[in-house]
């Protein structure tokens, strides 16, 4: 089947990667109301698309936000069902002046694919649209397949909750297939078993009814950003422990098979420090920094505003004061009760002297997904077919607020076999993903779905003799 | 004199608003190098102004930065000089959203005229320009009279210093006289004899060298923001004392008489709070609002940015956090020794896994002129006249560095007589000024120009006659 694969990609690369330029010069940047025109161009460009690779059908279904793309390929009832999910939506771009090209305007450079959402997500979830392609050109289909792409995955998947309970049977699957993750390098394959929550803040202080003169009321009031800065700066202690009560109580403690699949990531500390140009790492006191991003849960502020940020000296203090806080949660620990901690928390720091809001924009559970199911079985078989290597399973600290979804109300487990790089400044700017990968990806999912559908059947075919016998 | 004053005010007054229209219709935004044209547009509506109203001349002359207008009106060597200073420059508008009308099309609304600049000092310095207009119509001066309008007040007088050193002869004078400050309110009149000094700061801590993702990275890098406000939130303790180390060590403790001048002051805490919108005051712990606002340093943060400050969640580590601090200084202190400790202890407090950049941007010295010479018998005289009441003097919590920069090199004093109020939002949303403050401006100035010519020339007679006997 690789062969073939290869064949198919080597005669039709270049209309792949051109359709994938199509799809990002649409600047689908979901948290900007501004762009509710392009959230509908994308989510048109992709039912089409999916339609033209051999969908059996593909509807754009409204939510109460952006729309939700959904199509089926269906085969058989014999066969298993692959839901699988992406995201057509993408980060804002700023800070734009620090792009070398255009973030909607895609180019090659050094073989990686250069433009917003090249990687996150598009470019991922495109592979699986390429791959259905193949998998319909060839006949080679042993699995039903169902699609879901959403539109508001970079704002924390708003709708999708309302959107999977009230089409419960609609996306009836055996198991999800996400790619929209990382490897650790273009040698060492992984597949993500882990993944932490999110829980995210927008927060505003306010003090004096209007800005006011620093000299004539400088001392005598009590500053939004002084106040702000001095909460932020007690959410954590000098370990840079997270102080919120009872932060850490219910998180669970990493299992054996964590630890061990831990150490074979082959993690160069220097190489992640020139990466991210720090001048050292830095993180909570007592853990190694994989261990922090595997399996320590976080905070950071994620922007902060307020009063005058042009030229020169304004002497003024501010009315208000402006920051987004989130905090990444790992399995044990409840997004609910972290928000309501948090909250009660921040509001015991803030003095009576100032009015604060805080409003939980976006939240999520963490997600572990289990290392000895067929579904990982195939995926290790497929990576080890084209990479040559035995993928690594790894915890993360990022977040997909879906797969708990998922969980919770299909009883599906996903697989995230994700073909980006972490390099590939997904949230920054000048966001890429190499032309490799993204041509790894379409080679390799036809291959996991085709062992996926055979070890299904081979699992069913031994569960009936066990009956029999 | 009073009424013939009035009498000249009440022909001339509309006139004398339509004019101050077209001054507050020039955005002239010292901070903004886009608005440099502007800059010049209001130094030549200044010249032309001060020509019309009778100075022998008056120039335009270049610095570093913006330009300085002066002007002339001599009339005798036998009679004492006085220096008018003021400034054409204004805070910027922003956050402009928040003006009920636009901050560059001046309206009366309540007999109070609106506009950025109203009365921070395009306001008051051209109460200077009509007074003079009345002195030279009504041939009724006995005083030399030099203006200096400089367009940098509201940036730190940045090139000022140079113009005063390099201008020495050309300016020298008995007396400086400044509006470019507050009464109490306007039935209590008030001279400032006590100025805070200033330094100001621009600081930008850079961590990663690009945003990064705050799931895959978060908890293993230092974020800038997080550090800033640590830093920020370090540099006053729990009863708000600034905690650089030595900051408090020279200030000079109020004589008998500030405190005696204090105590005149009626001043209303819950007023203050209702005027300015706060739920309570707060300020170093030990002293009243009074206290705070007249005899200590103060430290504020004037505007802080960094990371995603647009709509929804963005899960970002940015590359920089920036703010902008200012401290206000008072007598005894020195501008520079706090510049070098304030870098010296922000960079202590700085974790060695960011870079630190501060640039002190603006500062002058604090300024205490004396309340027992002939200026200020001769501005209590006249504010007796005009209002019917003697002014109470104070210290104040503003700055106007070219009061200490006229005792250094012209070893002149300063009498800073202001007609705004504290209400009246200068460096806010809706500045404005009252059109009684304005007529009460040109009203009064004159007559105190008069009354300190009479006893200038008395007390030189009185010396005169000591040295005789």
């Amino acid at each position: 089947m690789k062969k073939e694969i290869n064949r198919y990609i080597d005669s039709n690369k270049d209309r792949f990667i051109s359709e994938l330029f199509d799809f990002l010069r649409i600047p689908s940047i979901s948290s900007n109301s501004l762009h509710q025109s392009d959230m509908n161009k994308a989510a048109g460009f992709v039912k089409s698309h999916l339609v033209a690779a051999g969908a059996d059908f593909a509807d754009i279904i409204q939510t109460n936000g952006h729309p939700v793309v959904y199509a089926e390929k269906f085969v058989s009832e014999e066969l298993p069902t692959v839901l699988i999910y992406g995201h057509y939506d993408v980060q804002p771009a700023d800070p734009v002046e620090l792009w070398n090209s255009p973030p909607f305007e895609p180019i090659i450079k050094d073989n990686k694919i250069y433009a917003r959402g090249a990687c996150d997500d598009k470019g991922q979830m495109f592979m699986h649209i390429k791959a259905l392609e193949y998998l319909v050109a060839s006949n080679n289909l042993n699995c039903n397949l169902k699609y879901l792409f959403e539109g508001e995955e970079e704002i924390g998947s708003v709708s999708l909750e309302n959107f999977i309970v009230n089409n419960k049977e609609k996306l009836k699957a055996d198991l999800v297939l996400i790619s929209d993750t990382a490897m650790i390098d273009n040698e060492t394959p992984s597949i993500i078993y882990g993944l932490k929550g999110i829980t995210y803040f927008d927060i505003t202080i306010t003090g004096p009814s209007k800005d006011l003169h620093s000299g004539i009321n400088g001392g005598t009031v009590s500053n939004p950003i002084n106040v702000l800065c001095g909460i932020i700066g007690k959410l954590k202690d000098e370990q840079n422990k997270i102080t919120i009560p009872g932060f850490y109580d219910d998180i669970l403690t990493p299992s054996e098979n964590d630890k061990r699949y831990l150490e074979q990531v082959d993690f160069d500390v220097e190489q992640y420090k020139s990466e991210f140009g720090l001048i050292e790492t830095s993180g909570e006191d007592g853990y190694s920094t994989l261990e922090q991003i595997s399996f320590r849960p976080t905070l950071d502020v994620n922007g902060i505003w307020g009063g005058h940020n042009g030229q020169g000296a304004k002497t003024i203090i501010p009315s208000k004061a402006h920051a987004k806080i989130s905090m990444r949660l790992v399995p044990g620990q409840s997004a609910e009760k972290v928000i309501n901690s948090f909250v009660d928390y921040f509001k015991s720091l803030t003095p009576s002297s100032v009015s604060v809001e805080i409003n939980a924009i976006a939240s999520c559970e963490s997600a572990l997904t289990p290392t000895d199911s067929i579904a990982f079985k195939a995926a290790e078989l497929a990576m080890f077919e084209t990479f040559g290597k035995k993928p690594i399973p790894m915890r993360i600290g990022g977040s997909i607020p879906v797969v708990s979804l998922f969980e919770k109300h299909l009883n599906a487990n996903s697989i995230l076999m994700g073909f980006g790089l972490n390099s590939d400044d997904i949230h920054s700017p000048n966001e890429h993903f190499g032309v490799f990968n993204f041509l790894k990806g379409i080679e390799t999912l036809p291959i996991f779905i085709n062992k996926y559908g055979i070890l299904f059947q081979k699992e069913e075919f031994s569960q009936l003799e066990t009956k029999h016998n």
